[in-house]
């Protein structure tokens, strides 16, 4: 995305913010100013990767909406903001980067000002989920009355919600996935389900087909984006899954022991449990109290079983393929060289924010020696 | 309503929800289908109150956008089912009206295939706020799409978006408001702000509102309308907090405990702040554990300090001076007739289902003996 595209994409995130922080009119507005400005501040600091693949999908098709295309884009934006702000109140996360997220800073607030912990917790939640659903309605309301012909505007809004359904259903499985019983191994099938679902469809299908949509692209290119839109989603939450585990805390801003100790169900896992080392991984996989020793060595075993490389060649499969599905579908070569782009970022970030393998893996003999005995224990068949 | 204006309604209302239903398409659906059918029944069994008002409205105003009437109503029944659950959700509450409501039954569900109890908690948190999403989604683009002009769809819009930041600033006050400390007495003015801003806005305003700008009525119309729905929706609250402190149990489906125990900041602890009851209330009131006993000595104590037929005589002063308020602007009618009817479905709710005056009121010399010792002697200055 170019510096002026980047600048009007920010400028529309807030004119659109702007209209709701002006809204409760003259009734008393008690906390909904700071509600409001929570939400914006959330808004913050992405690297606007939605927008940057409606911009680049509607001008590869010539699209000459440029500021609905904008408008869209920061819609997107808005939505995502909503999206995590959400999912973080699912988890019960009160941070994120590093930093009180909206939830943990409103409960942070009222703690502060002698709340108890449980309400301060209370209204955090409430906070969350209302701010998640003014940051829907801005976005669909964006959409709504972006400057596009009637038709092209409602076949956006069916876009819309059909992608808040798969959202909804992908979130909903990846919570149902973690609460299968620790005993049944976590099927690679679901792993990969759940990130299309949850990931790939609203962060690359919808921008891309928006943007396509925007452009006026024939029904046959819409179809070939969202196959690649499914490709590049699933290989970035591949690599998210790898960072969660894998990822060096200093620059992902994010604990590496929260997907362990939560024993969310990724592919990671689900290669893992294939192998001979899940006896001895497993009662260190969801475990709560998992401290950074015990997470050491599951790395050590998640490295030593071959799961992490096997991930890692299946990210880079879907992020290879996801351009290559391009270049076979004919799309304008802009537009293959952007999709190009977004995977090169993605493996990026791999790059920079992963542990180096040498560091996680180690030899056989090594990770052969249980190094918390307890967990080895439970793990190992007498 | 006419019955077949009601059949209308409950039929745009499915057709709503079916386009859900089919959303997710080839994808693997896993809890998706589920999910929008607990939203789905969620919908039913109301008094569709919301339509009732923006259809008598229009015709009243002489409108002739049946077919947009009957969708944006249908919109705002989509609307209020989506606050109400997530209203459980921010409250913990898994029953509704006496059964489980929608995440308690996702989280029952979960139990009973041996999910833990947080881990069905969870799931049932996040199937609240993801169907509310949905809920919420589809209601927007039930009023994006409905037949009228552009610029009066626009108005729709504006007119959904600022009422849900309203809502979203209520319901945020009404959380805020019981972490106050208990020894700050409850001030009137923050329970009648918080009545019309969560209440008010969306359930009386609202319909009003958008059912006269559907028909095309003249702004000063418009502002006689938010003030009809302000005095009417508080009125409704008012007569809501009763029940919910002395409603019959058999009747509201409601436990009589409830707003007790969480020591809910409503006009009628703001009124019994005021008086020489308060320091043999306050134990009371807010307590985790108050039993059937306590809460009868609550509702003793409440009615012989008159707070109960105040905030009566409240609730019909402001159902009273609704009615006036539309006479005195001149709306038309067949309106006035209407909002005449909806306050009177009102007064009805209220004689129907809270327990006889009599029944919660003693003679003096009984309510002065302290029937809880403790509770008294936390009370009353020494």
């Amino acid at each position: 995305m170019s510096r002026p595209q980047r600048t009007a994409v920010d400028r529309e995130i807030q004119r659109l913010l702007g209209r709701g922080s002006t809204l409760p009119g003259a009734l008393p507005a008690l906390a909904h100013g700071d509600l409001w400005q929570a939400f914006a501040r959330a808004t913050e600091g992405g690297k606007r990767a939605r927008p940057v693949l409606l911009l680049a999908a509607h001008e590869a098709f010539g699209g000459g909406r440029h500021e609905a295309a904008v408008q869209v884009g920061a819609a997107l934006e808005l939505l995502h903001t909503s999206f995590v702000i959400q999912d973080d109140v699912i988890d019960g996360d009160e941070t994120r980067r590093g930093a009180p997220n909206l939830p943990g800073s409103v409960a942070a607030e009222a703690r502060e000002q002698g709340a108890s912990p449980a309400g301060s917790r209370r209204l955090g939640v409430a906070a969350g989920i209302l701010a998640g659903d003014l940051g829907l309605v801005a976005a669909l309301r964006a959409v709504a009355r972006c400057d596009a012909p009637g038709p092209v505007v409602d076949r956006l809004l069916d876009l819309f919600e059909s992608t808040l359904h798969t959202s909804a259903a992908g979130e909903l499985a990846d919570v149902r996935l973690q609460l299968t019983p620790a005993e049944q191994p976590a099927a690679l099938r679901d792993a990969l389900a759940v990130a299309e679902l949850k990931t790939a469809a609203y962060s690359f299908q919808l921008p891309l087909h928006a943007g396509a949509l925007l452009a006026g692209a024939r029904p046959a290119q819409l179809t070939a984006l969202d196959e690649v839109g499914a490709l590049l989603g699933i290989g970035f939450q591949l690599i998210d899954d790898l960072l969660g585990v894998f990822g060096d805390e200093q620059r992902t801003g994010k604990s590496a022991l929260g997907d362990l100790r939560e024993g969310k169900r990724t592919a990671l896992i689900a290669h893992a449990s294939t192998t001979a080392s899940w006896p001895r991984l497993r009662p260190l996989v969801g475990r709560d109290a998992l401290d950074a020793e015990q997470a050491r060595e599951a790395r050590r075993l998640l490295t030593a079983a071959g799961s992490r490389t096997w991930v890692e060649d299946l990210a880079h499969w879907h992020l290879d393929s996801a351009v290559e599905a391009a270049e076979r579908h004919a799309l304008p070569a802009p537009l293959v060289d952007a999709l190009g782009r977004a995977a090169l970022e993605i493996r990026r970030t791999a790059a920079q924010s992963l542990l180096p393998l040498e560091e996680t893996a180690q030899p056989l003999e090594e990770a052969e020696r249980p190094s918390h005995p307890s967990a080895a224990r439970e793990g190992l068949p007498a």
